[in-house]
């Protein structure tokens, strides 16, 4: 694999993190079923598998089911394993006459109403422990920053190859989704971050654009936004360029952008929050005209997903604190003629201002 | 998009079928969550959708964000829009004094108990709709039926180019695996329906094995378990070949599995269950000796998830009906060793026998 020669994660120092929400809450075990979570605290990545986490770090379980036995054997060698294709099931009988904390918004309404009612005929009390694994997760530690900024330089090189060297003139967007991503993987990725947005044109000025057969044309606007991942953390990236010459409305907005980015870099800091560095970008555009056109929040968290904490939209009270990883990525979108988005992973470390783990020039590149 | 020239989705039509849930159940409104779902009945694909379907079609909505308003005019245009960042908001407002049916499986379990605070407030009643649309989804139309085929068609294409055209002798499994996916967007594919497993060795011993660094030697056991994603429908198809010569006890083992995917193969048909081809398959397994070594269930269904109904595990209870897609795949897992599974995706076809849509030679094939 590509990560033999990074920094081990110390699954076990996470752990014990995420234990003290047991003392916390008076509380004995903590189901964890988020598969993201999981592998945060474990390093386990099969499909199926739950963390049973007790007081007593001896009695850590992973409960998963044949078809990883062994995958879970090598990848946390340090856990105990129970193999049971009922998880909860499981989970109520090693941990009976127990006070069970469960991630509400990572079981379904079903799931937590059979839980709620098999934990009664056994006297287990059920309360849920909502985004625990979550805040701890929002800080990075060094293996996990390793991991993040080895994506981001596959997916910033990867970017600066596909704008130097190879001609996207008359190539479609879906020509050019497959050759970056293809690219990645040349480069040691484990995979793609998220389906690459290729969006020229008219497409630029949808936020989300799925690559069609359009070829691009002299006068488009071209966003792209994309990312590699590497270990499973994930790179953001975007860049929106030129194809030939721009109208001057076009270009202007452009810079509009630039600065809104700028703005909202600035502001980043240790004890800021998430609506503060929103609030910073957005008036830059909403000064220039075009508030009505950035349909979205300036950034969010980057990880182990591609959308997590902090939060980094209007009105977000998310705190930024050193270590977590964050995007700034203001847009404009004019419906019919193209939009321009241009977007950076950064890692908060204040004083300093925050660390660009992207860095690609951010003024107007014609091609 | 490589779909243009394929049957076109009768979203329509598959709303209309859901809509005979709310008689049934005497409700005014079922809210759809799983995206999976959302996509079968109205084509949209964004990362956030809702579909509210009504009584009356005229009333069905389409719940999003901004950031999918231009994606979801073009690809269900017949559908109006509510874009809201609250979905349960706007459902209990574009719903109210209804009795709701809700996806209880697909949503959160605190989502749940969020909607029915709500909408007390507000007069709605909530009830449990249930696998109603994984239960549409079980009989593939002509639409889905020619993007499984072609997902399917790729896939086995490609892996028969894999064994004859490139030279697998000490080549590590990731290259292998990365060789495969590259080569399935190539042939057309829109993704992979699942990361490939590509196991050697004593690694071909772990059903979901991870492709590693690993180099294939003679002597080895291949499994290769891969398939093509076309416009959201998966394929799923596994061979285990030889590199140079192979053993004794290998050799008869792979013979054991063929027959055994023979006999469930034989058993499927319109009437039947899916326990009962489980059965089929597995005794061939036992009555060679290998029972304790076949770890997972005989196959599933497959379509817009790479595992969905109809259950083929064992015991269950599921009837086969023609239209139904699925797996067939037994295997045997000797640790340290190795392992061999065969695999193919057949549709349902009765009374003739069910339709494979991957073909691939099932003899052992000695690299």
């Amino acid at each position: 694999m590509t990560t033999q020669h990074r920094a081990p994660h110390d699954h076990a120092a996470r752990r014990d993190r995420a234990r003290a929400v047991l003392a916390d809450r008076a509380a004995t075990h903590l189901l964890v079923t988020d598969p993201v979570n999981v592998r945060y605290l474990t390093g386990f990545t099969g499909s199926n598998g739950q963390l049973l986490l007790a007081a007593d770090a001896a009695d850590d379980r992973l409960i998963t089911d044949h078809r990883y036995d062994e995958r879970a054997a090598s990848s946390c060698p340090d856990l105990e394993r129970i193999l049971d294709r009922d998880p909860l099931g499981a989970t109520l009988s090693a941990a009976p006459s127990a006070s069970l904390l469960v991630e509400a918004e990572h079981l379904s309404w079903q799931q937590g109403r059979d839980l709620t009612a098999r934990a009664e005929d056994v006297g287990v009390r059920v309360g849920d422990a909502k985004g625990v694994v979550e805040a701890l997760r929002l800080c990075k530690d060094d293996a996990e920053l390793a991991r993040l900024a080895a994506a981001c330089r596959i997916t910033q090189e990867t970017l600066a190859w596909l704008f130097d060297d190879v001609v996207v003139h008359d190539r479609s967007e879906r020509e050019l989704a497959i050759t970056l991503e293809r690219a990645f993987i040349d480069a040691g990725a484990d995979g793609v971050a998220f389906p690459s947005i290729v969006a020229s044109g008219p497409n630029a000025a949808i936020p989300h654009h799925e690559p069609t057969d359009r070829r691009l044309q002299p006068g488009d606007l071209l966003t792209i936004d994309c990312g590699a991942e590497v270990d499973g953390y994930h790179a953001d990236h975007t860049r929106t360029v030129a194809i030939g010459h721009l109208d001057d409305e076009l270009t202007a907005v452009h810079e509009v952008v630039r600065q809104a980015q700028a703005a909202g870099i600035a502001a980043v800091a240790d004890g800021v929050t998430g609506g503060q560095v929103d609030a910073a970008a957005r008036q830059v555009i909403t000064d220039a005209g075009y508030g009505a056109a950035f349909l979205h929040g300036t950034g969010h968290g980057v990880g182990l997903r591609i959308h997590e904490g902090p939060s980094v939209g209007r009105g977000s009270a998310a705190t930024l604190r050193d270590g977590m990883a964050l995007t700034v990525e203001p847009g404009i979108y004019l419906p019919g003629r193209g939009g321009v988005r241009i977007e950076d992973t950064f890692v908060v470390t204040s004083p300093a201002p925050p660390r660009a783990l992207t860095d690609t020039p951010r003024e107007l590149q014609v091609l």
